[in-house]
Formats: C-alpha cells, structure tokens, sequence
C-alpha cells in the first residue's frame, strides 16, 4: 500500500475524549439525552418514520421561533450553512443588501452577502452598543435594500438587538428582514412574527443545548415570494430550497422527492434538544437564562470584574464579555482554565481581541451552579496573575 | 405566545425510534462504537484536543483514500456538500466540465455543476454500464474539459468504474479528475494516487459505517494550484476552502483562524469509523465486503433473482441491484419487508424506477448474517406476491 495503516503504525493513538466544561461563545454542553438520542439507531432519510420526526422538528421549531411560517427547517450543515442558504436563495445578482455592523458577526457578513452578486452597503455602530431606529432607518433611505441582515445576539460583543419597530421600517421601504438568531434562539425571547422577521436562521449549539452539524432556517411568505420569482437557479445546489422544499414539505399528499442524505443523526439530536425545551416550557427556559446571567454578572462584579455591556436592557443573557483587566494576560486565564479545571471560556474576535473574555451560559449550561463553578475557577486564575478584587 | 407549546398540547409526542435493518443504498446502520463516541461530551471547535482528533483524522482519511494529499478534509454537511465544495472551489465562470452520465448521480451533475458559471458537457452509457477507456478519450477530445467528473461507484445502478489510464488521459488533456467515492470508500479499492485523481469526495453513511453529516474531501496539488490561481472569491463562503484551510490546516506554526463551527460529535464519529477500519485493515475491510456481496448474490440466483450487473468485474460490492420479476410489485416488497421485518431495501431512481431493488451490504452490515437476514426477508415477501422460484 502506498500509504500505510497510520493505526497500526502508533501514528494515531486509540481516542480519548477530555471532558471539558464548554462556556465559552459555543458550541456548550449537550444535554445528556440529547447525546442518548444521537446514539439510538438511525432510520433512513426516506423512511415514514423519518418523516414524522421531521414534521415534530418543525413544529417545535415554529414554537421557539414564535412563528407560523410553514417553510421552517433544519438544515443539513452548520449555522453558518443556513446563513449561507439564506443568503444564496434570497439573493439576486444585483440587489443591495444592508448589513448593520457591531460586531464580528457583521463583519463576516460584508463578506458572506458579497458571494452571491449582490451590492453590499452597511451601517455601522461600536462593538457593544446596538442600532436605533432612526439609524436602521437613515440606513434604509440612503441605500434602498433589497434585503437588510441584522444580529439579534451579536456573539462577539454580547449585546441584544432591541426589534421593535424594525420589521415596520422593512416594509416601509420595501426590503425583506434577515435576522441572525444563532445565539437567541431557545435562551433569549424571540418573536419572529411579531417583530415581521421575513427571514431567519440560527444554531443548535448554543441555547439549544444540542451539538453543532444541523441548522434552522425559517422563510416567510415575503422571503418565498421572493424565492418564487427568481429568474435565475440557486447559485448553490446543496443548499437550493427549491428543490429541498420538495423534499421536506408535504403539500397536497404529493410525494417527497429525494434530494440528498439528511444528517439523521444531528436530526435526532435536534428533535430531542427541542424537545426538552418544550417540556420546560420556552418562557421558563427564557427566565432561566435571565436569571443565571444576572447571577454570573453579580458575582463577576463581587471580583471587581467589568462587564463590556453595561446596559441591562441590551446586555444578552446567554453571553456575557467581560472587560480583562488592565496588567492580566487574558489568554493566560483562558490556558489556566482549560489547564487545570478543563473548563472553557472564550477569548474575543476581531477589534476585541485581547479585551474582552467571553462567557456562556446557554441551554443545558445554564444553571446556577455552572455559573459559580466558572467564577470561582476564574477568581484563582486570576489571583495566580496577582490580580485580586481591584489591586493588581 | 402567538404559536402555542406543541409538545403540551399533544401535538408532538415523546420520540420513540424505530429498529430498521438498512439494506438500501446507504445510510446504512452505523457500528455502536460510532453511535457511543457521539455520545461523548464534545469539545470546542477551536480546542488543541479538538485539533488533535481533526489531525488523526485526516491521517486516517489518507489512508482509506490511498493518497498523500495534505489537504484531505472533513466537510461540514453531507456527501453532496463535499461533492458542492469541490465545484465551487474548482470552477470559475467559462470552465468547461464534462460528466460521464451513467446512473442517476451522473444526471444530478449536470444540474449541480452548472451552478457555478460551469459550461457543462456530458457523455453517456446505458445505466448498469461503465465507460470505456476510447469513450473518455473522445469525450476530452471533443469538448476540450478544465474539469472532468466521473463515478467510481454509482449507487443508483451498481457499478464500479474502472479506473485505470483515466488519470493519464486526463493529464493529457490538462483536464482536473474528479472523482465522486461516496459508495466505495471504505468498501470497494481505492487508490486515489495510483489513479492520480486531482480531487475526490465521500459520504460516511455508506461503507465507512457512520451516520451522515461530515462527508470527505481531498484536493491533490493539480487541484490546489487551480484554487490558488482562482481571479475571482470562491462563491460560497460556507464551503470557502480557501477560507478552510487557515482554520483545519496548521501550516508552520501558524495559528488556526476560526472560519465555521464544525460539527464535532459528527467528527467524533467519523473518527471512531475510521478508527475501526484500520483496526480491522483496509485490505480486510475491502476482502469483507466482495465476500459478502458475492454472497449475497449467491443466495439471490438461489430464489431465481437476476442481478442488473451480470459482469463480475464492474459489479459493486457494497450496493447490488437486482431486477425487479415482471408481474411483481416492486414497492409493495419495499414495504412488506418495512413492515413486518423492520427491513429497509431500496427502490430506484431515475430511468431504472420501478425495475430494479437496490440492497447494500455496507460497512458495519456487510456481514454474511445480515445478506441472509435480508434474503430470507426478501424471499417471504416475494412469496407474498405470488412469485416462488421463477414461477409467477
């Protein structure tokens, strides 16, 4: 053989998974039945049964999202995956797209909407504050979009986009709505209908308590529509919802068409992870977030810790940013963490890096106790950095 | 709550699965080794043990792939993700490629090929046949290809490419290989350096023994020189490779850049398939499933069944396609099998609907217990319908 059996050669040793406290930006924890569930065998892609869980999925999905929308569907790749999906059956060569900039989130988006022909503009606010109507909507009259994306839970920054009013200023001016719910969804109040979210996406493992590998995506009838009348293909086949619709929705007893292999596995997974939701109850699961975040942000401040969003009203539970202090190495904290509690929390992307940790409190996560746990393990990383209760 | 608890209501039940045998043309049941490393605690995507499992496992993936190719990847959704990130990365607008159509997944590379500004041209043989070598040359000749797609193992008819010389012609021709192993990694040889193919892609749902939702990919230096010479961004930032290889490939030292979340229990389980295979050796894993399948159709020939593909020597292994008897309901045995023996055999797409069954033995059940569980399963349901041993 030309290349050898890397096993038998010691070159790949046998796996040993560590176990980590997940409480960084995400992926978090899993709920244990969420993981029996990925373990039970799987029935095929085509099967009746299958068929049935995705409909549950479906449902369940409506209700976290808080929406109607009968095109609402897991899909077969990562919140980024359905992201792109959005953006590819959504996009036509040609059309503008506002992008509302606070963060990193934002900044991959200037990118993202650009692959697919259209004319990217944005708007643009510090990291760590959010937008105001009169800004989305200066916004909205200077660039004239065809569709605006927007972050409800800006993961980088930990804030909480206000949506009143903003579904009223996109039908105002003709543009459909985007919104980014990867770090909302299932931990923070989400209204999709009411806030009129024409499209939306987001990710199982964040408040959802489910691993990463499937995604929800929602359409509304002003997003089909828009589907609907495109003169050009979906520049992208695995994600065309065209041909996926026919697949996933059964409309008038006509027969699914097979499109391709569903990951069964993530969908079991994703059924299970719902499901708990809805056993708790979604406005249960929403205090409970509230409360473990207000929690985390109390004791962080009893260390003499600061908190980068300092108004409760915009201040996202499931992700708290953390100011380092002034003469902390902030990457040391976060291999002392690892290093001697196996316990992860995040460092910051783009403008920033090296000021802010990021910590997680999302889905299974979120209890009170995961909570002290994680600031009882930062308290002495950061004494062995001498930095104790305001003097360094 | 404008969209009321499904789960309290009644409308969602409890999720109780089923027990399918998977004898259809894949995802097939994966090994409980597989199932039990998803049910492990995950950890961070951007984590050094995270790193190492990705790291084992693209060894093992060279491996089972037969090539030295650095850049051999998990992708972050399914087979047909990979296949979709191979054209969007490997085509710029005015390419041609040519698709040798011989089954159903040779028709879908017409659609997803010319997604990408592809000018796409096509050869074709009856389904259940190959291509010969004098059919590919002129086909190169004609059309003057960039990129030429091929099917080792077309699932939808049983038959396994030959592939010796193609390599060559396409080099001759200054034309990348292609090439789709989606049913005959880890199943049927491979040897993606010998047969010098500049890209490939795999599903792990098939012979590999592992649930579907992070599908293979390899780039050789043919393939990576036309993704660095690109003048235009790769049109789907999801499966950027451009954008991929900072995050999954450390290269001197330099520090991986967070691109997409990976779906990591998904990871876990590839890397526990993978692990299995070079437990059991690939020259073994390959012997079992021709056993197995030369079994099958053995006892298949015993109830007086005729297989598409008579000739041995481009006949699959891990999927076999056995003509349906005139005057039998080819569904009506799916279903009965489905039914009463929890039993999943699978219909056909495209051109051969309605004339033939396809039954796979793949990876995990590739085993002569589970041919004659299905055999036998076959035989009562075929009895059922009238037919016994050639009499109708």
């Amino acid at each position: 053989m030309l290349v050898d059996n890397p096993f038998s050669s010691g070159e790949v040793k046998p796996f040993k998974g560590p176990t980590r406290l997940l409480l960084g930006p995400g992926p978090q924890n899993a709920h244990p039945e969420v993981h029996a569930a990925m373990s039970l065998p799987q029935v095929g892609h085509m099967d009746v049964d299958f068929l049935v869980i995705v409909e549950d999925l479906k449902k369940l999905l409506r209700y976290v999202w808080q929406t109607k929308n009968t095109f609402t569907i897991p899909v077969s790749g990562t919140g980024s995956a359905a992201w792109e999906a959005a953006i590819a059956n959504l996009t036509e060569v040609g059309d503008t797209h506002l992008i509302c900039v606070n963060g990193y989130f934002g900044e991959r988006a200037l990118d993202m909407h650009s692959r697919y022909g259209a004319k990217v503009e944005h708007i643009r606010k510090p990291y760590g504050t959010v937008f105001t109507l009169d800004e989305i909507r200066a916004g909205l009259e200077e660039h004239k979009p065809k569709l605006m994306w927007i972050c409800h839970a800006e993961t980088s920054t930990g804030t909480k986009q206000p949506m009143d009013g903003i579904g009223d200023l996109c039908r105002e001016h003709d543009c459909l709505l985007l919104l980014d719910t990867v770090t909302s969804i299932c931990g923070v109040p989400v209204y999709l209908d009411e806030w009129m979210v024409d499209a939306a996406y987001a990710g199982t493992q964040k408040c959802m308590g489910c691993p990463p590998g499937v995604a929800p995506l929602t359409f509304g009838d002003r997003a089909l529509t828009k589907l609907a009348a495109r003169t050009t293909p979906v520049p992208n086949w695995y994600l065309d919802m065209t041909m996926i619709r026919k697949y996933i929705q059964s409309s008038g007893g006509a027969p699914r068409v097979y499109h391709h292999t569903a990951p069964i596995s993530m969908i079991y997974a994703m059924r299970a992870a719902l499901q708990l939701v809805a056993e708790e109850g979604l406005e249960n699961v929403w205090a409970r977030h509230q409360s473990n975040a207000d929690y985390l942000v109390d004791e962080l401040k009893k260390l003499d810790l600061e908190v980068l969003v300092t108004d409760d009203d915009i201040r996202l539970p499931s992700l708290t940013t953390v100011r380092i202090p002034q003469g902390v190495d902030g990457k040391a904290v976060v291999v002392y963490m690892r290093e001697k509690f196996n316990i992860e929390i995040g460092l910051a992307l783009g403008e920033l890096a090296g000021k802010v940790w990021r910590i997680g409190l999302m889905g299974y996560n979120s209890r009170r106790e995961i909570a002290k746990t994680g600031v009882a393990a930062l308290a002495e990383a950061l004494q062995a950095q001498g930095f104790q209760k305001g003097k360094l």
